[in-house]
């Protein structure tokens, strides 16, 4: 088989989930957008309600519609991208609650399914989604009117603690929701991290569930084996892969392994980059093709059937380093292609 | 709806693949490894089979037995992969022609699958896959004893015409193939713009199919339309996003549009990108989220419900360059939440 292993541990992301809960002064939520952060809505989704989640964030209607599907009821599913054109009989068969980014929505909402429930998102500062202060001031009084659920914000800096937007932020939401006495949100993982002046009444950590930074302590939640396809020596001075872009210095064994940038290494990622065997870390050569990367197992001395990219030497936050971006990236970014096998199932 | 729509045009990529044919001396095979560049390989597979095309490539044996189920017969696949340990079954099943890349997979083969085509990749340079020359010729007669239906090599520098690894490939593979009359192939979409010299019985075109580079002249075969959530007006000394890395110089109109990381959309396209209304391109600011991206449409003197990130003004080629990558990695990372429209629907 030349099929790359993704193995999820759900147990894993169930206790990391639980440790976020515990973390948060009140109620936790569970993001699980992007088909839970790429790892897999259905079985994500319900191992975490297993856990206890019954709070649940998504970026559209139709994640919320399969979301609902998978979860039946009884939980919460709120849709950050509100209430948009053409969401509405979504909204109301699979009883999804969105969140209200604009006048615009507030309108369409409250005119097409004033029964339904739903959620006010403020813009506290990032300037991406939720309504503005000036705006919010304005509609105020007939949204409260409305009886919306949840009042939340995000926050744009939560990862660096020390940057004074979070503190600018936090004081815009006091200010926003000052005497409203209806369920606040504000932190995600990295602001339930800041602390419990920014927990309110519900928190909705993502990231940290899934084992990436800016969550410490965390379970890993994935690892990835790839298939050795081929073993080859080679003399010094020789060439692997595409455009002859690494020359050999010296004798060297190669392996060829069955993934690539279809499967979500991205080509970007770096000469720090190591496939394991067992302990031992053996460096990428050559540009990573579509389907294959060619790595150099000289310092080994078996003939590995399989290497590991991710495992407990070389985290999701280290190989999205060595690429240039974030775990969050890594993770979203996961091919289709992987056999995944699913470990500690929900019970 | 705040899922975006990815728009493939089937006729575009029948049309690339007949062109890449017409160009071929012989035959020509299409490439449709990685869900067909990402472009699904269902739909791909079958308007390349009312074109005309009969003989498939893919990657893994999983591959090649999803599209053999798509498929039926008559029509040969080919895996690049070879004969791995645990694909014996699957490719007796499907009727799969594993193209052998060792000595350990020949004996593999012809040990537990004697009866099932199979042809043999060589390596003539490249070091990726394939037997090794000394490994050939050590094994050159036992293979020919049975029968294999290509030999086949791939080059590593065809996107560089004079690179002079093009020709040592060529003249490396006449060597091996010397006075063997089986077919072979060594040229895919790069080498088939070398010239005849390079396509022998059969040509493998990928890349091209799907309208990308090296290929020229050939039309585009994707769009991509994104949903505008909401619009904002800001002020000068804001910021938009993220890390608050970008700060406005004036009073700005800034929409934030439903798509992100998470589609494939990746965190490193640069300041070149741009988001287009019509013929007006509308620049990205701030870092792109998983589900969302600001633009500055302050250019605009209309409210845009929705924005193009692919279409006749940015090509895959162009937005890859921007992400500092290629055509290939963008098409294979196209994320799995676009509302996937298919045109020109094979008959």
């Amino acid at each position: 088989m030349a099929t790359a292993t993704a193995t999820i541990n759900l147990n894993a992301i169930r206790k990391n989930w639980q440790k976020l809960r515990s973390l948060s002064s009140n109620d936790a939520a569970a993001v699980v957008k992007a088909n839970a952060y790429g790892l897999g809505l259905k079985q994500v989704a319900k191992a975490l309600y297993v856990e206890g989640a019954r709070i649940f964030f998504v970026a559209t209607a139709e994640e919320g519609a399969e979301l609902r599907s998978i979860l039946g009821e009884p939980s919460d599913i709120y849709v950050f991208s509100g209430h948009m054109v053409g969401d509405t009989e979504l909204i109301k068969n699979y009883n999804l609650i969105p969140l209200i980014n604009s006048i615009e929505q507030l309108s369409r909402h409250s005119k097409l399914l004033r029964e339904q429930k739903f959620g006010v998102q403020l813009d506290t500062g990032m300037n991406r989604l939720g309504l503005e202060p000036m705006e919010w001031e304005a509609s105020k009084e007939l949204t409260l009117s409305l009886n919306p659920v949840l009042i939340m914000s995000h926050l744009a800096c939560a990862d660096e603690p020390n940057h004074k937007m979070n503190i600018n932020q936090l004081n815009n939401f006091l200010t926003l929701t000052n005497k409203i006495n209806i369920k606040k949100s504000l932190a995600a993982t990295g602001g339930i991290l800041l602390g419990p002046e920014y927990h309110f009444d519900l928190t909705r950590p993502g990231i940290g569930i899934y084992g990436c930074s800016p969550m410490q302590d965390c379970l890993p939640v994935l690892k990835i084996d790839i298939p050795v396809i081929q073993i080859r020596n080679i003399e010094s001075g020789e060439t692997v892969g595409y455009g002859n872009t690494w020359t050999s210095p010296s004798k060297k064994r190669i392996a060829t392994i069955s993934a690539g940038y279809a499967d979500g290494i991205f080509r970007t990622i770096g000469k720090k980059t190591r496939l394991y065997f067992e302990e031992i870390g053996c460096p990428i050569i050559g540009r990573i093709s579509m389907d294959l990367i060619g790595v150099d197992i000289t310092s080994l001395n078996v003939e590995p059937d399989r290497l590991a990219l991710i495992n407990s030497r070389q985290t999701i936050d280290k190989i999205a380093d060595d690429a240039g971006t974030i775990g969050y990236e890594f993770l979203t970014s996961l091919g289709q292609r992987y056999k995944r096998n699913y470990t500690g199932v929900a019970r």
